[in-house]
């Protein structure tokens, strides 16, 4: 097939080392994140419970869920042309548009907890007013919008080779906002449960930064690193996937 | 001087039309922004003193001062190489150098006064517990950073033109993350004030989403379209400042 772009010049051995030294660090970074919103809502914020006799143990999923799916796998399934990189593009297309379902899924399961947990809890609590919650929604649908378009326009029915080029610095930006949105999104949910842990219950105060105050503020300085180092690598033009000669490639960067 | 690299394409005249419109909408969100964040301190949370008499006054200057300096001078600055195109290049670094030493001048003052409404508080309120100071206050001091690096490097002394174009693709990288961590920095700080307002006060109820709510909201709104429409305009290549040809040149974009 047709080559749309001259060819990158190869990175040099020492940078694909730094990359995946990169791309470990990342995902100790993540699993660090995940281990800490499991801990929080597990240990210190009474575990888990799925069904509207529990509703606050609901809500515990929702966090967890958000940060999994919105946070640790969309950054995986960015990643994964990068990490695949010598592999037949076809397969790192398929892991990076799989990962993205799993995050998807994970994201609708956190969504539908934290809706429950508002519509089981006496007296209900109204859904969908805060600034988290608008950004937060807007995140999930944008990202659904985006897998939507990214599987039309490049597996099925799938555009041709030009209408591809146009779409991809789209596919790419969009792609990047999309998850610096759901990180805001993260942050601000991570500050409104330990603010109303704060008002409402006796047994936190955030400003003495309790044990809990520090699992709290080190899952959002994980995130905000994790995120970090992601679009790092990925916006470095040394770590692009190298095309093999005998496939179409179509350039990232414009 | 030399050149360093191939001479890009020239905009589109319909590409600069737009590029024309997008900074004037960027200038009006972002004046919304300040005249919301202004008008939920001065209207809704009993308007601005400064001195120790009465923190709570004081602690109005520090979102509307924030964003002011961290988010749209910083936005203002940062569009300034592609706002002025068509006048020598040293003239543009005097204003991009300029207008952010603005943005830390506000920032300075707005993180005064809010260590200040701390202090002065009966009884005093702990700094730099929650997951926004933190964040917040490393979004700042990177900045302070990168002010001086970028000083450095490009003002006074000054590098080699090599040693420059090496680092120039380091110090946008580092330009738009320090403005991302600034608006996720200011989204939870929104939050914070909100939760804060929501719980202690009694005029304030969140979640039926009153006039306040709504500015609360519209203002996190305008902030993140703010910032999303500033880094789709400065990662755009076709919006780059197109070098004259007798001057030195650093590709921005590696």
């Amino acid at each position: 097939m047709e080559a749309l772009d001259k060819q990158d010049p190869q990175p040099q051995q020492g940078s694909l080392a730094f990359f995946t030294f990169l791309v470990l660090v990342i995902q100790c970074v993540g699993l660090t994140a995940v281990i800490l919103v499991a801990v929080w809502m597990g240990h210190y914020r009474g575990g888990f419970d799925w069904g509207p006799d529990n509703p606050s143990k609901e809500f515990n999923y929702h966090p967890v869920f958000m940060v999994i799916g919105m946070i640790f796998l969309y950054s995986d399934a960015i990643l994964a042309y990068r990490v695949f990189r010598n592999v037949k593009k076809t397969y790192s297309k398929v892991v990076h548009g799989a990962i993205h379902i799993g995050a998807l899924l994970f994201s609708a399961v956190g969504l539908k907890a934290v809706f429950d947990s508002h519509n089981y809890a006496k007296p209900p609590i109204p859904n969908l007013y805060s600034l988290h919650s608008w950004l937060g929604l807007a995140a999930v649908i944008l990202y659904g919008i985006q897998w939507l378009s990214g599987f039309v326009a490049f597996a099925f029915p799938s555009l041709s080779l030009g209408a591809k080029k146009l779409y991809m610095p789209h596919h790419v930006f969009w792609g990047v906002a999309i998850l610096c949105l759901a990180t805001g999104a993260a942050l601000m949910g991570i500050t409104e449960k330990a603010l109303f842990t704060n008002c409402f219950t006796k047994n936190f105060h955030y400003s003495a930064l309790p044990s809990e105050g520090l699992v709290i503020n080190f899952l959002g300085v994980a995130i905000v690193v994790l995120v970090a180092l992601v679009i790092y690598v990925v916006t470095r033009p040394e770590y692009k996937r190298q095309p093999s000669p005998d496939e179409e490639h179509i350039q990232l960067v414009g």
